[in-house]
């Protein structure tokens, strides 16, 4: 339980460096990866301005190309580890690719898919919340404060 | 309003054929346009398979490129047409785009956004279902029936 936690925060980690190039290219700073027994697959961050595409979320990118890694379009055995809580769509799509885990940090009560879609992610999925929380959280409070 | 009517039949017909383009590739049939201001400003239909990429559906090319075109990530004038109800990843990327008008033939009451995430679309998105439901409807049964 302890080396699950461990690890899980070393991970969050390499999706909070994904999250901390979001935000220096000026996009709201969510980071993602994606491990398959041990090995990360992929790693991503929002790019929702730069590809002027709403649907380019850290997520997004990191299912498209985990499952381009693998050859394979469901990622079972994978744990995706990203630094906010997923939105509804990508929630949707966690739930096609029927990703085994997920983590993530800080919560988002405003967009979340726990408030609007409980039910998106598939029934044999495992959620694991509150991992490196404050770090992700504040990423986002930074950048939006900037933004007032 | 009989006039709507025609014009909604008139570009869903346009989503059939890109539905039918996806039937003859082996993808589950699934057609989408997104119309701006009389104008077709993207077609797109299901490439799960051929992209081994579960986010591949209809929707969210059409969302992508229609943006593209645009050059803006909204489609705040837009009108998606969808040969059958978006699902939740649809759904939520339909909100994120604030597209104002969703028009869908054929329900799926078994992945449909409508029974796992109502609210997921923008509040201001209005919805209308039904629109050639039949023919939508039929291919996706002609597409699973052969595959049984």
């Amino acid at each position: 339980m302890e080396e699950q936690k461990k690890k899980d925060e070393e991970y969050m980690k390499k999706a909070i460096l994904e999250a901390q190039k979001a935000f220096e290219e000026d996009e709201i700073p969510v980071g993602a990866i994606i491990v398959c027994r041990d090995r990360i697959i992929s790693r991503a961050h929002n790019l929702t301005e730069m590809l002027c595409d709403v649907t380019a979320h850290a997520e997004m990118q990191a299912i498209t190309s985990g499952a381009n890694m693998l050859g394979g379009k469901y990622l079972k055995d994978c744990t995706l580890y990203v630094t906010v809580e997923p939105c509804v769509m990508c929630a949707g799509a966690i739930g096609w690719a029927q990703i085994s885990r997920v983590v993530y940090g800080a919560a988002d009560e405003k967009r979340g898919y726990s408030k609007f879609a409980p039910n998106a992610l598939h029934p044999k999925t495992t959620v694991t919340s509150g991992v490196l929380e404050e770090e992700c959280r504040l990423l986002m409070q930074d950048f939006f404060g900037r933004k007032r």
